[in-house]
């Protein structure tokens, strides 16, 4: 079937390259026409502005905006909407926040327009295994759309099928799933990231350990110098920890067991902060996805406020001047 | 080659299973006379006593010990060292703490026996899959043994191969290192544990807030009803978030998306403790390791002292009293 | 001066007492007419509905608003902002969101009536202490009504001054400060309730540690039968730790060590979870005051879902199944 | 009565002064002639050996060792105990573990050598406001050295009494306990640390939170300005979160707002670490505690493997590259 894409980066651009690959027809369009250019060159049809692309897409249309989450897709959500009519579908499948997915919903649903949110993980390595998506909004839309979700996603490929899920809905094992109305895509996908946010730590903290088993704050006679590139290898092979994680960890060893390429700092993107908000509006503890947030806060931190103050205290009650 | 198991249950007797199914020989000894029967129709040479054991070995001897950590263990291999002699090899494939290691490796030193410490990840499944395995222990008897480790560990099987480990240490793909002196490897096997709490609160915890989308807490507009058996499977299909943990996951809510069969109580096996113990000493922060060991230890109470000596506080200080 | 008050409860009631018995006037209004009536007895004036409050007040009018937080108090300060007029006051003195007080002083300030949030900390011991209040608005506002906040106030009492603050602001160390425009008070009065939070939990956590100093997981020849009040009284002296919330501890101590009155269920009210959300925003880790407020969370749960989902991996992977 | 003084720091040597002005005598002996001169010249007998000391004691001897915990305690313990005889008590005043004072009280026992563990909390503000002192050892030495305990304490004070303690013993509203057998005294001053490090945690992550309100991340109308300086002031007046703690904050702001003498750096004593040990053997959660001391880990560190960790792994999946 027919996609319209708005946003031509590595996300986009891998879509409709996997779309295209598999039959399917697209009308792209991006701010950069380069990035026009180059998925025409691969099959697509090429627009030169949202109105365009709206023009050259058949009814009932679908358009597919893959932009950075935040004010340019709400902007181009906002624009679309304005151009489109009833029974088109918009689907956003950034990362936006769930909360905006239920306004905009409720918006075009006046308009009688459909809002369909896709969560979508596999970053880079998309377009080869496929895109496992999480997909809100209402099932008429959803349903139509069948055809872009299947060619998408992974499908069952070599992963052992779970035993006991014959009367299940068939589409999870296909790498797809339709969580609910609009805003359960965003919101599955959202708590997807808090809880990659804790695994990343808790591997981060245990290699960490490992790292430092030759400490000097340990006595001489219990100290181990460890080859933590072979450790993560060796874990990939029947242990319980094996994920793609540490797939992607014993790489990175594997290349530079130092890692000395990177600075300590690390970057967060919204998801893990809102799944911290929806846990705290749900009353649910959630202390391990809050600390791996957290230490991503920390490592961008040099002298915090917070420590100087334990020194300032230190200093007040017992005379401690800090060693350094 | 010939090994020495002593120790029937579960992991000893399939430990035995798999050697003897490469064409290895063993002789095997248990408290209990039937789990030794079992092991000698499946081809092992049966031994109704420590003593009787050794004496069956072939010197330089090798004998696995696989019991519960702590004294049963330690009684073993103290017996075991009285009855063996210099270039002997005694191996705790258990689960010791690392410092008994240490200590117990410079005891049997003094008498020229070696001693190995395997830590062993697997569990049920090892049979089948293999065991990864966590090796300390001075290279002579490491590498003496290495038919055996090479005969129970996995293998290369399926698993992508790690790039850019061509120069690397071959045993870590086939599954099994050589970590260090002894100790060494009970210490990574610790610290594996100590992940895999992590990795499983984060998922538990990630899971609650799913379940808890449709909370009462949550405004009316904001609710979402998740099949979480679904959301389980459809992240083992290319999500960031894939892992043994999930698939078992899957497997588990593809049975009962309640998990009524569950108390809601859960133990925890020494690994974790020490894992904290070791971070404390190395100056390591582990605050999401940390977080996943008190989440079982809570599991275990109900209405704890902690929590009423907060309500007191309240009644305190804002005559506040609580709800329930 | 003459202060109008809707909302006669505990803290209400005691703060109109407070000002009654300095001089200063006040009319006062609650949904209860008997309340109403207590205070007229204490040389009020009583007012039977917003209308009659605003009409008995001279202008230009000062009205503080003393109800619960969320919807009774946003309805509240609505129809007040419709009675009143230009140069008016409306004081929330209750525990509102610091952004709902940023919405109300900008709507508000369209009509040039001012808003001025108060978060006051005292509770049921108010009315002999004082109330330290942390206050945000206008500065005309907040300068015109100095001589109220001057009475509600503690004042220096015999807290030792802090050295080095003479050319500082003299009245936050008579007790209450002018913290920055509409919204500061309560976003600082939100702070110190995470505060709060964080102080209890550290406590809880370690008069548990005393409590299971004699457990039955330790070593008999490591356990001690500590007497927790006694400890409790000790640390109010000269220790490092003493503080109010120790005051109070060692008092709830003294009646019943066990604390067998109180189930174990701990409630929270919204600052603690703002707290959160503002770090959040603020890219500020908040390991300690995440961790407080999830222990309350806890606390009101029996069996967790996250709990059961360890349970059921350990099964999956070790075929555990756990004790109890 | 008389007490022996090994150690003359500023702990040991304001001991002394405190009992030499009540009318105790001391014999005191210090590595460094000259603290020995300083105390004579206030009126205590001069040692210039431990064995001098300990012949100077009349029978029965009372010795206290105020010296760094570890190696060097250590063994002057066991050197005084060659020296001393049966009913001479020796003392312990510094920071020991709990676990050497029950094997050093064990050794002693058997020369019915009494031993004492006192932690005393009260750092450089013991002098002048007396110590709080948490003593363990066996009933007869402990009332032997009442006097002395009695002495050092800070006594009722202004402190205000609790409520309901008429029946309880009279020592702990005096500023000093008996908490138990040997090792009980150390045991219950290590929780004392741990609560320490939890509420200053707490309180520097609220203020951390407070100085970063006007953080660039947030929305230019959710901005405010905040003086930190009074706010810890104007909490020292009637608020819920008042402490010894927070005047020292609120001294320390009053000099600097910035903390810029300080650099960030957090040295921690082992108290804390033990605290969690302790914690941890008794399965008694304890995330605030963990996290407070995690935090002065953290402190100590730039670029944590851990965190590189964490972004190698987001460039393997998302082929993300940090920003700085």
């Amino acid at each position: 079937m027919q996609l319209g894409m708005i946003g031509l980066g590595r996300m986009g651009g891998n879509i409709v390259r996997r779309l295209l690959g598999a039959g399917h027809t697209a009308v792209v369009y991006d701010q950069n026409p380069q990035a026009v250019a180059a998925l025409v060159e691969a099959g697509a049809t090429g627009a030169d502005s949202l109105e365009d692309l709206v023009g050259k897409l058949a009814v009932p249309r679908a358009a597919w905006v893959m932009l950075p989450a935040g004010e340019i897709t709400e902007a181009t959500v906002q624009r679309l909407g304005g151009l489109m009519q009833a029974d088109d579908v918009i689907i956003d499948g950034g990362n936006s926040f769930y909360k905006d997915d239920l306004r905009r919903a409720a918006e075009l649903r006046e308009r009688q327009i459909h809002y369909v949110d896709v969560g979508t993980s596999g970053g880079v390595w998309g377009l080869e295994r496929g895109y496992c998506m999480m997909i809100g909004g209402d099932t008429a839309a959803v349903d139509r759309l069948d055809p872009i979700f299947a060619t998408l996603a992974p499908g069952l490929g070599d992963v052992p099928r779970t035993p006991g899920r014959d009367s299940r809905d068939p589409r999870a094992e296909r790498g797809y799933i339709h969580a609910g109305p609009s805003g359960a895509g965003h919101f599955v996908k959202m708590v997807h990231n808090g809880i990659e946010y804790g695994l990343m730590q808790a591997y981060a903290e245990g290699f960490d350990i490992l790292k430092h088993a030759n400490s000097k704050d340990l006595p001489e006679g219990q100290r181990f110098d460890l080859n933590i590139g072979d450790i993560a290898e060796v874990w990939r092979r029947g242990s319980v920890v094996s994920s793609w994680l540490l797939d992607l960890t014993a790489q990175a060893l594997a290349g530079d067991e130092q890692l000395d390429d990177f600075s300590g700092f690390v970057a967060d993107s919204g998801e893990g902060r809102w799944t911290l908000n929806a846990a705290i509006e749900e009353s649910v503890p959630a202390n391990v996805l809050s600390a791996a947030l957290y230490a991503r806060f920390r490592s961008r931190e040099h002298a915090s406020f917070a420590d100087k103050l334990l020194s300032a205290m230190r200093k007040g009650f017992g005379g401690h001047v800090e060693p350094q």
